[in-house]
């Protein structure tokens, strides 16, 4: 048996512990976010997801495609052409923190404001 | 004018990028979907998210009080008493990341199969 326990992510060593970690990641979260709308290939993704270095892209890539939340697809043509989508899996995930990264967007101006009262007090 | 565009978290310099990384921490996570149960004392927080340190812990609440996502509450009581709880705005963001948790919690299972079918083809 692999598992004896039911996942749970406040206990230490469970797995999802570091599934959560690869889905809200800096770079997984813009990620799986911008493979909501469309697939991309390598290159295009590192200019939509602005600071990415190429580095950073590979790996997290990378580990998003070995828990299945995304799909690699290298075209056997030259020059080479790799795209990447979402799975099913990933889709849900996607869903998921495109909303929270959107509301975080929404409130800027309410987490600005906390931040000015916070500083002023401390 | 202290914001010129819009919040778009594929902007690297956008201040909606420092709020995001807060929320979903590794243990920014963890603490919001904890504290959307109950407050917790700070010794039972640390207890209940397993592995954190005191220092990370307390950076991490920090980090959530100055964004006014956390609320301290300190007693002024001998010994010390220092409860956290969740804002308004706190509790918005809670219950997206305790939804995403609890999420990937339920998906373990896939994703170690996943794991699985890509080591064995890499």
């Amino acid at each position: 048996m692999s598992q004896t326990f039911a996942p749970d992510v406040n206990r230490a060593n469970c797995p999802s512990r570091q599934i959560l970690e690869h889905v809200t990641s800096r770079w997984g979260v813009l990620v799986l976010a911008a493979l909501l709308d469309r697939s991309y290939r390598f290159s295009e993704l590192r200019r939509h997801v602005g600071g990415v270095s190429e580095k950073m892209l590979a790996q997290t890539l990378q580990a998003l495609e070995r828990d299945g939340f995304v799909h690699r697809d290298a075209q056997p043509v030259i020059p080479p052409r790799v795209d990447y989508s979402l799975t099913p899996l990933g889709q849900d995930v996607a869903v998921q923190v495109h909303a929270l990264a959107h509301w975080v967007e929404s409130k800027v101006p309410d987490v600005q404001q906390a931040n000015t009262t916070y500083d002023a007090r401390t």
